[in-house]
């Protein structure tokens, strides 16, 4: 499988460094938005322009574009779907069935077949809220995220005056992941399940109190929440907190019996030391799900629903039988 | 989907249970090898004779087979292919490749489709033996069975003279687990991983010294292990220990990163109350796979590795896109 990087970001370069560990990937080239001399690629792939890569129209099986959610994929994955075939990480859950549409018309119009929304959340966590929810039909669907950075909350208070730089993680509440594991099933929004802890670096002269207060009432981001502010020096932010970990749970509850008198849990964690490199290694996986899918003739729009477990390995079938199943 | 469920056992219990759960699951009857008139099933399905099978061929989508994996379902899955589409829970490790291999022929020269080794072990841990592999090749795989009840074990203490009845439980070391959710990669044989909890009945005037002494050195079974034997009274043993709870751990610890510097974890934990009752949600989850195979012209043996996620659940596409990614 010929393989193309659209974007060298975190999950970009989280792209590369997987398909070192794919033998059956050959990595075409990175292509960047950016000025291709000043992008520097971690293990010396071939750095090219974005505009090369009618070039490559040919040589490409299978385009990860790694692009960010909120702005640039939904435009980006159905702009290449037309002449690629592409695979994303588009993770905006609430807008994933328009993101679906928009890139399955592009794909199917031309030929194409596309992913979109590959990672853990959405992906790994959905296949397993999925196989739950198919084995326990009479049950109830937890998801629990962190120990980890929110990039979208650490970026919220660096907005904040006086605030130089800041790491918030969102940290599940362990009581409550322990009494859901146990088998309770409380009723629970996100906030109850969640609290959310920043280390913020500030300017000398700043005022913490009106910091720490702008962090905790700030709406909807950290208002309803258990919040705890750390002030930090810029060492230890650095030294402490510039790594990318996430975690989660996905757990569900359910029972069985004459009297529904059995109870089964099913629960699913990851702890990942980088998000954006495991979210590549799932790339990488479901890329090549899509490449056997492309032999087979398949176009339009698939997510990871779609794809038989042994096509994501690189494997033969009776290996499986013998080592896996 | 008409269901068909051949062998009324503690899996045949389950299944029928099962499909109260699935609306789209019409469940046409139990075939007993036993006299039908003595078989009452739980909720009022009709029970039939097999003799009474062959005028079911045209009234069955699917078959579950549910008997016993020792020496039943090798000759039985094989056999009832020929006539019906099936799905076992054939559970042997070792001897799921010949098992495969055979009911695959018996299924394409007869036209039909069918599934073996369906349920959690082989089954929803292979799933994730398969992912966590596909998505970490660099790593390491951990599977932990219990705390649950094994029959092979519970059965070897049972023909010891002067015991009554018996039960035993396989546990996992607690310390063990724990390690390896943390990310230490041991290398551990089964007998490093798991203890032999055992619960006794003995005749009035038995030796419980030697009978404590056989269980202990009781070869394969239990001899290598960690064994407590706890005696206790018949009453005890069916007012605790009737039931039929079954555990364990699936994990994965693999590294990514330039210099292998970021470990991620992945683990699958089940906690189940009744294994049979589980197991059965699962056939039937991947009966419905298997019937819309079947409605494609798919023909032969497959495996839950062949399955596409979407189809081992009763909801249209767009509900999985909107409430499941």
């Amino acid at each position: 499988m010929k393989l193309g990087i659209y974007g060298y970001g975190n999950i970009g370069k989280g792209v590369e460094l997987a398909c070192s560990q794919n033998k059956d990937v050959e990595l075409v080239g990175i292509f960047t938005r950016r000025n291709k001399e000043e992008v520097k690629s971690l293990l010396g792939t071939k750095v090219y322009s974005v505009n090369e890569l009618n070039e490559f129209k040919d040589k490409i099986d299978i385009l990860a574009i790694c692009g960010g959610s909120a702005t640039e994929l939904p435009k980006m994955t159905v702009d290449l779907a037309k002449d690629f075939n592409v695979i994303d990480t588009f993770d905006t859950h609430a807008n994933i069935p328009e993101h679906f549409k928009n890139v399955d018309k592009a794909a199917k119009d031309n030929g194409h077949i596309a992913m979109i929304s590959c990672g853990w959340d959405p992906g790994m966590f959905s296949i397993n809220r999925l196989y739950a929810n198919a084995l326990l039909p009479n049950g109830k669907d937890y998801t629990f995220w962190g120990k980890g950075i929110s990039q979208g909350h650490s970026d919220a208070i660096r907005r904040i005056k006086g605030v130089v730089d800041a790491k918030q993680y969102t940290v599940p509440v362990k009581e409550v992941v322990n009494k859901v594991l146990n088998g309770e099933t409380p009723e629970l929004t996100t906030r109850d399940k969640h609290i959310r802890e920043c280390y913020v670096v500030i300017e000398n002269d700043a005022d913490k109190v009106r910091i720490e207060n702008e962090i905790k009432s700030m709406p909807n981001y950290f208002a309803d929440y258990e919040t705890i502010v750390n002030f930090v020096s810029i060492e230890e932010l650095r030294e402490k907190h510039s790594g990318m970990p996430h975690a989660g749970f996905v757990i569900r509850s359910g029972n069985t019996g004459i009297n529904n008198e059995n109870k089964h849990i099913i629960s699913y964690n990851l702890k990942l030391d980088s998000n954006p490199e495991f979210t590549a290694m799932a790339v990488i996986a479901f890329a090549r799900a899509l490449y056997r899918e492309k032999m087979n003739g398949t176009v339009g729009c698939l997510t990871v629903f779609d794809i038989r477990p042994r096509d994501i390995i690189d494997l033969p079938y009776d290996e499986l039988l013998k080592h896996m199943l």
